[in-house]
């Protein structure tokens, strides 16, 4: 079973400029979670003068904890934040930490040095929580393949950070490919590394962007070291090539046709999930959506690797 | 080294209705040998009033023959065009057998056993040239991962019919994802299977379409059992997803781009590769180019496998 995290509704949102209301955001996660996805990351705690396509976090929150089954993940770029996501009762939160420490303090104003103590802070608070609110936090090692401002980052220094989270007290880490700098060889050499010196268990995923159209060919590099989690986002949303700062994340439609295809069951069903568009386009009219599955429609005699006994409800 | 075969003068122009000038044709064949491409399918020798697209092929030939070191590949649909295609010059040419014999009787109104006979006839019209003036001659399995007319093809179908080409006389055959059905799993299975009936040297090349999304997961696939040749169409030219018929070639530059990044050389010099876009937008300009790599540009710090002095002028 591979696990299909969506991120679309914070990585994809925030990245576009125009605000998707609160029903239309519910509507979207209730209607993939119907579809078979089990996680979805739904948002983040920043300050909403930063993003206020995300200011309705803590109501989305609340909203997605209600669909029995769902992780509800978000990501958390400090104590501040960790301590709203707490509150709020999400599953698993995220601390995005930029492998490229002049990326790092372009986005966080934040050393290395800082960002690991944010990070054991966080997990103290989390320690402190009672066992039944306690969430599980992940490490996201971003620009981990190659960064926009210091080009190459060294594989030891991904490894070494990867150390270091888990010290601080993470329950795992990711590999992020923020800039689309990813190939499948570098996917595999990474997870290796990392793997070796933190454990199996520590790293189960990858974060990868479609930027250059690598990214399924790196799913495919992640699948055979064992990766066994995917974020993506669904339409591909916020990805426009030629819109500056635009995720580029890998496309949910395509990954799970993928995956299905190839005899790997996702759980999802995936006219359910070609179906959720519908709510996208609606509520983002003047968004572009991406995907090749969903334009050319599936194969004639296509059977997808998950049974319907294999979807969730 | 990893052999890229250029087809979007065939593959690529066959798919758009606005026909390239022919000084125009030559230009973009010369401008891509010149950036290190070594085999270009150039055109195809059908009738003209089937494909006007392609009318000017024997011209195309001539030119392309000129060009030191390049491979001139040529596609016929049947003996007559293999002799056009002798009598021009081709220094490959390849013959379509759809697996699907719907398919096959569809688009070349011959059953397989015909197409077989047929097959078997251009190899003696080959063999009966001087020896200077053979080509190679491919017989190129389409439709060989499903098909819109009959669904799944079932892999020992594949096998018989490449075996039935071998013994027919090609001097190999490859394997075409004409339809986008191919995933990475299949590509595997298929080309382990095809290769154990008629050996590793009968089948080094797969051609594959984008589809769906998957085509360079696929080329990953095709990496990791040993395939070292594969089609790509530069700009990913005819394939618009929105257009029936469209051809769907894997994106020559996205290609180039994932096999240098690897650290798999091509011999391509991938900005000069990127240049020759100018030619055809400039000769095309109604029609949309594709790729992921020319929009996002290369990243920071990027190392492509080819040493300078591995392009081949």
């Amino acid at each position: 079973m591979i696990l299909i995290s969506e991120v679309g509704p914070r990585d994809g949102l925030q990245s576009i400029s125009n605000i998707m209301p609160l029903e239309a955001k519910k509507a979207w996660i209730a209607a993939e979670a119907a579809a078979g996805v089990t996680e979805i990351e739904v948002g983040s705690f920043v300050p909403a003068k930063l993003l206020p396509q995300l200011a309705d976090t803590a109501e989305v929150v609340a909203f997605a904890r209600t669909i029995p089954g769902l992780t509800v993940a978000v990501l958390v770029p400090n104590f501040k934040g960790a301590e709203a996501a707490i509150a709020a009762g999400a599953h698993k939160i995220t601390i995005p930490l930029s492998t490229s420490e002049t990326h790092s303090l372009k986005n966080v104003r934040r050393t290395h040095a800082q960002m690991i103590e944010e990070s054991r802070l966080i997990a103290e608070l989390i320690k402190a929580q009672p066992i039944d609110r306690r969430p599980k936090f992940e490490g996201g090692l971003s620009t981990a393949f190659g960064c926009t401002l210091e080009g190459v980052v060294p594989p030891e220094r991904v490894v070494a950070l990867a150390e270091a989270l888990m010290k601080a007290g993470c329950d795992e880490v990711g590999l992020s490919d923020t800039t689309g700098y990813a190939n499948p060889t570098q996917v595999k050499d990474l997870v290796k590394r990392v793997r070796a010196a933190v454990g199996e268990d520590a790293l189960s995923g990858l974060h990868l962007h479609n930027t250059r159209g690598l990214g399924l060919a790196n799913v495919m590099a992640g699948l055979e070291v064992g990766i066994t989690t995917f974020d993506s986002s669904l339409g591909g949303l916020g990805g426009c090539p030629f819109a500056p700062g635009a995720s580029g994340n890998i496309v949910t439609e395509d990954l799970v046709f993928m995956l299905e295809a190839m005899g790997l069951p996702t759980g999802i069903d995936l006219p359910r999930l070609l179906d959720v568009r519908r709510i996208l386009k609606a509520a983002l009219p003047n968004d572009a959506l991406y995907g090749f599955t969903p334009d050319a429609g599936l194969p004639l005699g296509f059977q997808p690797a998950s049974s319907m006994t294999g979807v969730r409800q």
